[in-house]
């Protein structure tokens, strides 16, 4: 690629940021899109659902919301986002630090350098934009040339960079972790564990086991208990309800448009409205009378898992039963923390163990062909990269190709934008398979579906496209780990033009997540066509698995290219700019925490940066054994060690944090609880959280007005 | 190797066997031996050292310590000896099973039908003794032939009957160890943890860091405590002060000799001794006035280490501190399980963290140039193998090498005997290299080093030998991992008749275990030569780390070659008959337990023979391939997926009792004893079993009478 191609792909994603960013502060001031561009605000009760009032100032871009968005500090994040989304932000603070050191030495001491080396050819200032971006990258550095030493330096700077600024992030995120844990009320999930493998002999049942057992052995701490059920029948029989209520409402609702429709006369299709009505609610009714017969009957029947959520008088009781080996046989009361009420993933419970390894096998294997079959938008993207091998395959299309703006087109901006597309199709099927690998809480699957994101993304847009060629030729650099650094130093920097174009196309796909468009056409349809009001109001949680993986690539790439190509690192700056204010704007303003893991996302960022260093060491290994410069190359071997030993160092030092709480921690919270007078009182209420929704009577036939008045009441307020 | 060969080196090897039980039953007899043969006897009493009466029938061989050794339940080899040497021994009882089985379908099913396979030749049952062992190898069997599905199914078999007894072993070990915690009396250990990290506040020493600690965080359970002191300066005046101790006492032993000489007024050299004496006393008293100050000293100035025993009061309470994180910072307050007060390897606790760590470094270093080192010898002994090559490089051997005998001699005996002698020298290193890397227990030295030996062993021991070859051309195998199962398979059956001939010499290795000649000329020596008998009687223990891996391997070469050779079988069943009658025989007569980790050896035997499995499978893969049935050998396939499967539950179902004692045992033993009046008392000295012993006050020069008395009185009672 050569920098006009850049340029035009700069152009035009900067067109197309700025298109975004008008589109949004114009359409966020429209009063009907409210519930798209602050529905947190509007289910939280803070904004109105606006009337139809029209001003001409609304259709006026303005910069507000960028200041509002900048505004809040860190604690105000805290209080309204919770610990999950401040440490979201910290992960873009984190980079902005790194890639602002990054940038100021590749940018003003390493791209010079590049450029006054004359491997590639002799200096020549004029005609830069024909120039091709290579001439910025190390392969400009003449081989042997005492100028790889600054590269050299460069390399020990920025492990030594990343690896405090990751020292100080996770010290200062497991001190947040702490300090959040200490500043909060009681909560159900501090006095509650879950128990498995609950042996139950002949006759009695899992609850008395469970209460028999933590009586014998926990006399002072145990509270009481609630036995999980498997409740799949259950979940279908009301699946069916809502939706038989839905289409009642639906169909009850019309009949002011019917009338009108049978004063025309239209053919009185609409006579049959009323015998639909009817005969709906009789099958709803009967319905709701068998969902009844089953709820009764299975308290009766006890449909029990061999599972209980078990809650204790004080937070160390709980852990104490958590953290010891409870029977003899390790198989049988097995103990873990529980999620929060809000957190569980109920139909988990439903499955058989035998259900659950099956799944786990299959996650795997269907992960393993998802990966297979993405190498193949990846090919067509590298076919775009490459024109002259396609000119080649497709003759008639030389004449096209030819002309530079359609060439620069396809060759700066449409493979990125592919890859991108195809890309976003990823995080839900991820999230899928991580579903089906049955953890019991919704934040255990993202955080394995943020896992199995970030190897796919690794793997399929860095290491795919780096490995050109077919899947075999790509796995064989790994059947010989010694070649693996030298053959990663020829084939990394001939990508870079590519991933510089990949890092300025996702500017535009991350300002139109700013708009969510399709959102708002969905709305748009909703309301003026469907004319439906009365479905339940929910506000979107920002899903982390897309989102965390997608910064780390980045992340990723600034760090595997800062020696090869110092070019990408303004490009990843922006990156950053944008996206720390446009997720603030979403965390404030759109995304509702569905759960509060207390930052347990950061091992992740912590792990993926380690990895990106120990690849960008690995790579420069291989670069200076290939420049000639061997003392170079045997002298950057301690980084990698010293860069590992650094990681030990901190997984001992702060990840047990992030698995549980120490005993100080607990019973210091305990002791200024033993003076709480409300304590008792919250304590009674545990053991109710933690009952399966499922087991919760409800009433759709009856209730119908009661359940929905106050849910439009409090929307219109 | 043809048959005759192996049939002169078991015919060498079963006349050394005979030769050392003849030895044994005779020597074991005479008096004067038995410090050598029976001391953990004299060391408890239960044998003394008898006077000088000649007896006719001491020099008559007689089996009769056979039926001695064979006859104790394992009750009582539990009672006399501990866990540790059950499950040593459920290692022979395990392997006999296993290769009981293995050997009859071996040697009736296999044997026959790779004989009747005529690949290397046609059927002849004449000359027997000419025929090359590859005859009854698999190589014999036809490629593609339908009889490989014999050996198809034999590996099916054995894999099932393994797993079958791992299972049931592993199950029965675990019971064992419970019932053993359940029946034994209160220990010290049981009750205490070691603390590490501990900070020290400005000013406060660590003892009261620690009751401040333990006070307000454990007040009902916490008891008393001991912090670490750094004693290498102790030690070191003590050792002095033991050997001028013991010098003095040598000279003062001699003045009935000196006078003799004296009188023959032999030059008058010996005069000199009483002025000796006189100067030792002086050095001696002046070497423990400073030992008492340096004691007391230390006691006021305090040289802490930041580490502590702490006692509980109930092993409940011990556990709960020892299994939840305790500090904030979780390099803080570390606990771990204290060992038995008898198993503190004290010289740890003067190591500095950097010296440890340093250490550990070195360690691996070390270990890996051990092995290295160790190729040579096997180069020999491969050079010894392949007498061929050897003839061609020495031109002048030929004719010493054309005599049958030098040659079967030379190909069937000898390397063996070199490889077993070279053997010898390791474990003694490797457990040296485990008590550098920092463990505060012998029996963690010891577990380390066995696992160390295992790996050294199947690696220098097996691959390097079936691996023939450089080092380099050696690891190229693994660099290409899909092919390994066909490597192994062309050169693992090419080794058969060499592993036939190892496991055959170490019949006569293992009996010369029997008869300790080293210890009878040592002893011999120091009786009648030096005549002294006041040194310290101190019984051996037995060298797990050097054992078990011994029987290990020989598990090892049996799994993998029973489909590729099966006539090793019935030699290592011999191996197995006489080790687990000579072994009895010695942890009944000899050794003395020197620690007791509950069983903690077993699960190294467990994934040792996974491991065997694994490689049993992969080659059975390999040489389907490689025979021509590819349908077998994808048959093959789910054996090793299913093995590992087999092993994951196994770790979940056992490991766990193998690390800590759950909830359950713990509370019902700590119920058990609040009937008991008698703990108090015993709470009361826990504290004290966790002193240094150099803290101890000890005085030669006074209690020198004192000191010898009781033990000579003990010994020749």
């Amino acid at each position: 690629m050569i920098v006009s191609a850049l340029l035009t792909s700069v152009g035009i994603n900067l067109a197309l940021c700025i298109l975004f960013f008008t589109l949004y502060s114009v359409l966020r001031k429209q009063p009907g899109n409210i519930e798209v561009y602050a529905p947190r605000l509007v289910a939280e009760g803070k904004a109105r659902r606006r009337g139809g009032e029209f001003n001409i100032e609304d259709l006026l871009p303005s910069p507000g919301w960028v200041q509002r968005a900048w505004h809040p500090s860190e604690d105000d994040l805290l209080a309204s986002c919770g610990l999950d989304a401040v440490v979201f932000m910290r992960i873009f603070i984190f980079s902005l630090r790194v890639f602002t050191v990054a940038g100021i030495v590749g940018v003003f001491v390493l791209v010079p350098v590049n450029y006054l080396g004359d491997q590639l050819s002799g200096i020549d200032f004029a005609d830069i934009p024909n120039k091709s971006l290579d001439l910025f990258s190390i392969s400009n550095v003449k081989d042997g040339s005492n100028r790889l030493w600054v590269h050299f330096s460069a390399a020990y700077l920025i492990s030594a960079v990343v690896c405090y600024l990751l020292y100080a992030e996770f010290k200062y995120i497991s001190l947040k972790r702490l300090a959040y844990y200490s500043a909060s009320s009681p909560q159900p999930h501090q006095f509650t564990i879950l128990v498995r493998g609950i042996p139950a002999h002949d006759g009695s049942s899992v609850g008395d086991a469970v209460e028999n057992f933590f009586t014998e052995y926990h006399p002072s701490t145990y509270l009481s208990h609630v036995v999980v059920r498997r409740t799949r029948k259950l979940r279908d029989l009301m699946t069916d309800a809502e939706n038989l209520y839905r289409r009642l409402a639906h169909l009850k609702s019309r009949p002011h448009t019917s009338e009108h429709s049978r004063r025309s006369g239209f053919l009185g299709i609409f006579r049959q409205n009323g015998d639909l009505v009817r005969q709906y609610s009789k099958k709803l009714e009967d319905l709701e009378t068998n969902l009844r017969i089953e709820q009764s009957d299975a308290s009766l029947r006890r449909v029990e898992v061999p599972a209980a959520f078990v809650c204790f008088r004080s937070r160390y009781g709980a852990a104490t039963a958590l953290h010891i080996q409870q029977s003899v046989n390790p198989t049988q009361w097995v103990t873990e923390q529980a999620p929060e009420p809000r957190d569980i993933y109920w139909p988990f419970f439903s499955a058989s163990f035998m259900q659950r390894w099956v799944s786990k096998l299959v996650v795997f294997v269907a992960s393993f062909i998802l990966t297979i079959i993405f190498l193949l938008p990846v090919a067509i993207v590298q076919a775009l990269t490459n024109l002259d091998q396609l000119e080649t395959t497709f003759p008639p299309l030389v004449g096209i190709l030819e002309i530079t703006v359609v060439s620069q087109v396809i060759t700066g901006y449409l493979p990125s934008l592919i890859l991108h597309l195809f890309l976003s199709f990823v995080p839900p099927i991820m999230k899928l398979f991580s579903t089906m690998q049955g953890f019991i809480a919704l934040s255990e699957i993202e955080k394995s579906a943020c896992n199995k994101m970030l190897w796919f993304t690794i793997w399929n847009i860095f290491f795919a496209n780096v490995l050109a060629g077919t899947i075999s030729s790509r796995l064989e650099i790994f059947y010989d780990p010694k070649t693996i650094p030298s053959k990663l130093a020829v084939l990394v920097p001939a990508q870079a033009s590519f991933f510089i174009a990949y890092v300025v196309t996702s500017w535009a796909s991350l300002s139109s997540e700013l708009t969510f468009l399709l959102t708002l056409v969905g709305n748009f349809i909703q309301r003026h066509c469907l004319k439906s009001h009365d479905s339940e109001f929910h506000a979107p949680s920002i899903t982390y698995h897309s989102e965390i993986p997608r910064i780390l690539l980045f992340g990723l790439l600034g760090l595997t290219y800062f020696i090869l190509a110092p070019l990408i690192l303004p490009f990843i700056l922006v990156f950053l700019c944008f996206g720390y204010i446009i997720y603030r704007n979403q965390l404030l303003n759109v995304y509702m925490p569905k759960y509060e893991t207390g930052g347990k996302f950061w091992p992740i960022v912590h792990n993926s940066t380690i990895f990106s260093l120990i690849l960008m060491q690995a790579i420069a290994f291989g670069i200076f054994s290939l420049k000639k410069l061997p003392v170079a190359s045997s002298l950057i071997l301690p980084l990698p060690v010293l860069t590992l030993l650094f990681n030990d160092y901190c997984r001992k030092r702060f990840l047990p944090v992030f698995h549980a709480y120490p005993a100080e921690t607990l019973i210091k919270k305990d002791r200024e609880d033993q003076n709480d007078p409300s304590l008792n009182e919250f304590l009674d209420g545990v053991v109710n959280t933690y009952r399966d929704p499922a087991l919760m009577p409800r009433n759709h036939s009856q209730d119908r007005h009661e359940r929905n008045s106050p849910l439009l009441s409090h929307a219109y307020s």
